[in-house]
């Protein structure tokens, strides 16, 4: 949901557009497959995909064996960090863009993290960005040379699920063909109760617009 | 050669070890068989193997399918950056290192990082180096908590080759077990004509320390 809007966004911005997907062992890689179909909707310029096997380092509900939560409260979805964090994985993925970014020539790196996320992960707030932003200027050959100034794009850092569902929308982005769950079943239907879940219901229902989506339960 | 004194370094200090190594889809891949070994002979508390195929972003000599520079001048080597530059790697490597990190629960990461690299590659300079442990602080849990914090060291940083050999001789590393080449042939022997091959050669003449590598050429 966050990522196809944050495409659908870049794409209204003007940019040409490189997308990435990152395979990094998560549990719901279901989403690779739609990530396929949507960067073809959207008729962008390539689409990569990066194998990375985050399962040897363990530490998280997304990778390794460990129950991702169902049913949690909304108080309990709002505070800390959840077991479902990846430790680094923001600051992996955004290194893996960066290196696509160089080897094309990119300097605007676009990534879906939202204002419901920054409660919870570290690696989606604000200073987080910008510091990876000033250390892709260091760490690149292009950065160095002075052939542009790299920047971190997070255009739904501030919105609620409901205002990203509205500014999708706006955009015409089909929410139909995103998937959010985390713990999704063979067929690629969402369970219904993981944070995730529950965060996108909340969200179609706060922005009053009919949710696509086919849950379990 | 690098990382292999960098550990032995990290060893003589004190620090509890776990490594890391990258299988990035390098022609030389054959380094991490050579790093198993080692981590054995150390007795490292853990050895984890990170696969990431970066082959497909493409863009160096040293995952994609370009030529490998071989016998180039002692000014070539020195100057600009080579095609054997792997864009963003530096960044890649250190943030998956801070994914292991932060699931294991260190805040100090070693990299064999060094003064012949800094000339021609952007993520070998200090100023890389500390930016990227600044965003190890602010885009992990751990970092968030203030549970600890994170040192990006890289001991070697200031060392021309030949010290680092003197260190490592001192420190008990056996070179014989260490693979520098970034072109071996399939049993490990090194080209001896490629920049890493000719920097190491160099470094063990100026040490004046027998040279234990058997060199193609």
């Amino acid at each position: 949901m966050d990522s196809t809007t944050c495409l659908a966004y870049a794409k209204r911005q003007g940019y040409r557009l490189n997308v990435l997907s990152i395979d990094y062992g998560q549990r719901h890689r279901l989403e690779l497959e739609n990530a396929r179909k949507i960067a073809m909707d959207f008729g962008v310029d390539d689409h990569r995909i990066v194998s990375i096997d985050l399962r040897t380092l363990g530490g998280s509900a997304l990778t390794a064996n460990v129950e991702v939560p169902k049913q949690r409260s909304s108080t309990e979805i709002g505070t800390g960090i959840p077991v479902t964090y990846v430790p680094a994985r923001n600051t992996i993925l955004l290194s893996i863009a960066l290196g696509y970014a160089e080897t094309i020539g990119a300097f605007d790196l676009f990534i879906g993290a939202n204002a419901i996320d920054y409660s919870g992960y570290p690696d989606c707030r604000p200073a987080f960005l910008e510091a990876f932003a000033a250390l892709a200027q260091l760490g690149t050959k292009s950065g160095v040379e002075g052939e542009g100034v790299y920047q971190v794009h997070a255009p739904l850092l501030k919105l609620s699920k409901a205002e990203i569902i509205q500014l999708g929308i706006e955009l015409g982005v089909d929410y139909s063909k995103t998937l959010t769950c985390y713990d999704p079943d063979s067929t690629g239907r969402a369970c219904g109760e993981c944070d995730a879940c529950q965060l996108r219901r909340k969200g179609f229902e706060q922005a009053q617009i009919a949710d696509p989506t086919i849950y379990q339960k």
